[in-house]
């Protein structure tokens, strides 16, 4: 159904070279792209991975303009999706598993960066549904610096079985809502799996994905203005999380 | 030097209909706009305001095709920067005064929502360098979903004066940094005037500014896969502060 897409961005490939998730049909560098620390080390990983590499003059890259490419892009094999059942019986390399649905964000930057912070926050799995969303797109690898090879990203038909699912597994459900009971530092999230659900852009989650959490929970507002863009609110819930794991098992990263 | 702007997007340009600090020229709607709740309320407070608007042939808008105008496109008024030796001597509307300094932020949609989430999170201030950085265009504007006329911003000469400027009226001064000293959560926020320093996407903060630090905070990372989006990374840390600000002072908002 997919087929070899391309990765653009220094910092993109590399990832994709160092993580070795992926299978990478060949690299094409502009003979313009200078020669710094980033471009040498794709250079000498694609030749310990016996990668073919070629550089080409600039004009080959004029096809690629609307792409900031920074004279380097790799063919590659698309995104692994990892299926849900098979998430659910892998083992954690959290003591509890932690994992992050998106209800429906369309937007490929919001998308790249919530997959990056998640991540950082070590969360196990991103949930995304195959409809409607923001799917891996070129331009959700690049905004994501690569974090796409470094986590579960799981595409499901529907997100309410999957919710559902969680729950028969010992998962908590907690949805960010403007409106929801709780402050979001007020929920204790050390001692539980827990999938955390955000909703789209405008309309948010919902609302049956709403009826079957188990927490609601609002960030607070200082001004009646009351619009985090999705992956601002996405990271500072994730990163509340890390907090208090990290305060409570005296963690040090 | 600057002249009139131009604002699209619904919710941008509600936005300052709302804030009323902006001089509005005058309002174009696409024929084709649609007749939603949004697009009522602009009307509405065109009229209430006495501000020109026009209903014109969804062809008068191709010229700015590569906006996303929603159909709605407002001439206004430039972004009223304020001066801060104005900021300075004004009282805050908090105990202490909060800013953020954003030194060499490039990308104009991490701009926009660092401004939506300094607005959010209750900050005095955004403090930008005058050069290097990204300034107001009509793409952070529509990114802040109008943010940027309920906040300070502020633009200087020289960020190193700034914070000099700063630590003389009693603020402390915070840098993020991939190897600051503490995590971001072992500072207390509560109690003092602080400034946030934010570094460029790539670059980070320019040491001249990390040696003028009180403390240099560090988000931790779960992954070798070390890099948090800016924007993200300074909601994180604004966050951070609100939570604590909330809980000591029991505040509900």
């Amino acid at each position: 159904m997919e087929n070899i897409g391309i990765i653009y961005g220094k910092n993109s490939i590399l990832e994709i070279l160092r993580s070795k998730k992926r299978n990478i049909n060949r690299i094409i560098l502009s003979k313009n792209c200078g020669k710094d620390a980033k471009t040498e080390e794709i250079i000498s990983l694609a030749k310990e991975n016996k990668i073919v590499f070629q550089f080409l003059p600039k004009e080959k890259f004029l096809k690629y303009k609307d792409c900031n490419h920074q004279g380097v892009i790799a063919f590659v094999s698309p995104v692994e999706y990892v299926e849900f059942k098979d998430f659910i019986k892998k083992p954690s390399k959290n003591q509890y598993k932690r994992v992050i649905i998106l209800d429906g964000t369309e937007d490929p930057h919001n998308l790249g960066s919530i997959i990056r912070t998640a991540v950082c926050a070590g969360f196990d799995a991103v949930i995304l549904p195959e409809r409607r969303a923001s799917l891996c797109s070129a331009v959700v690898e690049k905004t994501s610096a690569g974090a796409v090879n470094h986590i579960d990203i799981i595409k499901v038909n529907s997100l309410l079985n999957v919710v559902e699912a969680l729950k028969k597994s010992d998962f908590w459900v907690i949805a960010a809502e403007a409106d929801g009971r709780n402050n979001y530092f007020e929920i204790d999230y050390t001692s539980m799996n827990f999938a955390l659900i955000m909703g789209a852009e405008h309309a948010g989650i919902s609302k049956t994905l709403i009826k079957k959490a188990d927490f609601l929970v609002k960030i607070p507002m200082f001004n009646e203005f009351n619009s985090l863009n999705v992956s601002n609110a996405a990271s500072i819930l994730m990163y509340e999380a890390v907090k208090q794991i990290m305060q409570k098992s005296n963690l040090t990263v």
